[in-house]
């Protein structure tokens, strides 16, 4: 076995602790990552929530990036010293249609998470990567795209994923218009992606203290989703929202401001939604989407790559994590904060912080 | 005015009685129809059952077949003496995005339906079909495709077009599979249409004595919706759910249906939908089809007259109208009561009778 450190969840409702733990020695398709940056996101929160028991220790983090350290004999994509990244899939049956497709995140035998998950061979628990080393195929691992700074990459892993596969089945390009519902971690690099690919962006936000954010992100207009008029004003007019508002709501408003034949896509996945059936009339299609297979993971990193697209963050040292948690469930944060993982990350951090002002990335 | 007869509704919870009705003097471009055939649909029973008293009287009937009598000045793709059809749409807008794409069941300021509607220059409520006159605009009239027996053509006019609608606009053709949830009135052209069209067809029902019917229409594949292992065996198999099921129902069992990508178009329109938000994430959608505009209804009459596709219906002389809508309220047809309306509709019919059964069409 193969030791590292993780933050941990020890008991139900206790602080993370940092703990000694073992990784699996290499199989043959298998990388060891040193783990430099790792996203930190709603549904890490709500794992640790969650958690039962049973289910510890828990270790989360499932939008990675770091460095190739190791490779098992097999592996013919990656070198030691190569720059690499993980998102929250590790593996899949492979054979599925889904799978053959290369869907692997719809997986019809369900994949392998990166962290809460059981591992196909061996059956031991998976963990995540708030972690200072992963062990992962190869094949569920991406090369780090060059010219982006990779604590802003670590969230396009899943959050860059799960909003770029809706932009993309869709096609959305110049001429289009996209809404984008909410600007926390997922809504930002919807209207990120949404602007580079050329379309003409909307953002519904709860908060109007949000419009100017929105607008520097690229968006050419507002709406205030409780501003009954506002909404009315934008009826029928949009080909596409993206909705990545989280917590169980009723999707009809945004329906209603689609085209006919437009399409609503739903990232959040409460138990049911309730929709007016009179909202779809029109030819307009719900949908929903969660993370993002192997193909459009790719396609999507390197399109941020070719645009300059990346997540804006606040890096938080693993010293400050608690913290950070603490603000995330108070959705104070703009609009993802990023743990450095990095031996010494703390005064590193504490030092980078002027030249990161500089860059337009925030320090906590 | 014109003066004709219907079969209207004068008091909430009465029988229908016969009338005298006037029409409007003809405009420029309209078209005097008289009617020989129209369709006796689930929509008609409840418009009976819902009409309050300053809505009367209510003449019902939305899917007609008949001959030009007469036509205003400026008509000038009818002649007296056409063929022609009416369906429940007589008038729109004609100005929003949705009727200059030739979606006039979407006009954004409400169609104008056949009956219960409100002409849009004088104001008056429009009555429907169950009648031996229309005066309709001749944009709204379709010439009635040769070769089809006319009474059989009438339920296309509604059933046929809002059925047709979602299996052209998905583009079913061979190769694909597709279920059609009910054998109904709109059920049975559905599975017609996708079977001429060269789909494989599952039919969804909840009455295993239907299954023989459905095979009968070019279904190879029949499911009894309330038995679990043969949904669940069915599952991810198809491309397209066309559910003609009326009443709220769970769409999300149908949804499991569908592979990756695929699509539920639900054609009945209760006040909400509640699906299960994990049914959709494998990249479903879920839609919702009304009756169709000009273009589509069009080109479902082409089809219908090259491929032979009409209506499995029984057709009823007016005298036993009651009786096909008791027979009705307890779904008691196979597959649409067609109302005959010609003068001397009960002696025709009685002698058809015999002749009628050897074309596989059915007298009340």
């Amino acid at each position: 076995m193969r030791t590292t450190t993780a933050h941990a969840l020890l008991a139900p409702g206790a602080p993370l602790e940092l703990i000694t733990l073992e990784r699996r020695d290499l199989r043959a398709d298998d990388l060891a990552v040193r783990v430099d940056f790792c996203g930190v996101c709603h549904s890490d929160l709500h794992a640790l929530d969650q958690a039962r028991p049973g289910q510890l220790p828990l270790v989360p983090g499932h939008e990675s990036v770091g460095e190739v350290v190791a490779v098992g004999p097999a592996v013919t994509g990656f070198a030691v010293g190569d720059p690499v990244a993980v998102g929250n899939i590790v593996d899949s049956c492979g054979t599925c249609e889904n799978c053959l497709a290369d869907e692997q995140s719809l997986c019809v035998e369900f994949p392998t998470l990166t962290y809460g998950g059981r591992d196909r061979h061996d059956g031991s628990r998976t963990q995540g990567a708030w972690s200072g080393e992963l062990v992962v195929r190869e094949s569920f691992a991406y090369h780090l795209p060059a010219g982006l700074d990779p604590a802003a990459v670590a969230p396009l892993m899943c959050a860059g994923a799960t909003t770029w596969a809706p932009l993309a089945r869709a096609g959305v390009g110049p001429g289009d218009r996209v809404g984008v519902v909410g600007l926390g971690g997922l809504g930002h690099l919807a209207v990120k992606f949404a602007v580079a690919r050329g379309a003409e962006v909307t953002v519904f936000t709860t908060s109007p203290r949000k419009r100017a954010d929105a607008l520097a992100l690229g968006a050419v207009e507002v709406v205030v989703s409780t501003d009954v008029a506002a909404m009315a004003a934008v009826a029928r007019r949009l080909d596409l929202v993206v909705d990545t508002a989280s917590g169980d709501h009723d999707p009809s408003p945004y329906l209603e401001t689609l085209r006919r034949g437009g399409t609503l896509c739903m990232l959040g996945i409460p138990p049911r939604y309730s929709v007016s059936a009179m909202s779809l009339l029109p030819q307009r299609s719900l949908t929903a989407s969660g993370s993002a297979g192997r193909a459009d993971t790719q396609a999507m990193l390197d399109f941020a790559a070719e645009h300059g697209v990346a997540a804006d963050v606040e890096v938080v040292p693993a010293s400050r994590l608690g913290e950070a948690l603490d603000r995330l469930a108070r959705n104070d944060v703009r609009h993802r904060f990023v743990l450095d993982l990095r031996p010494g990350a703390d005064s590193a951090t504490a030092s980078a912080a002027a030249a990161d002002d500089r860059e337009g990335r925030r320090t906590l």
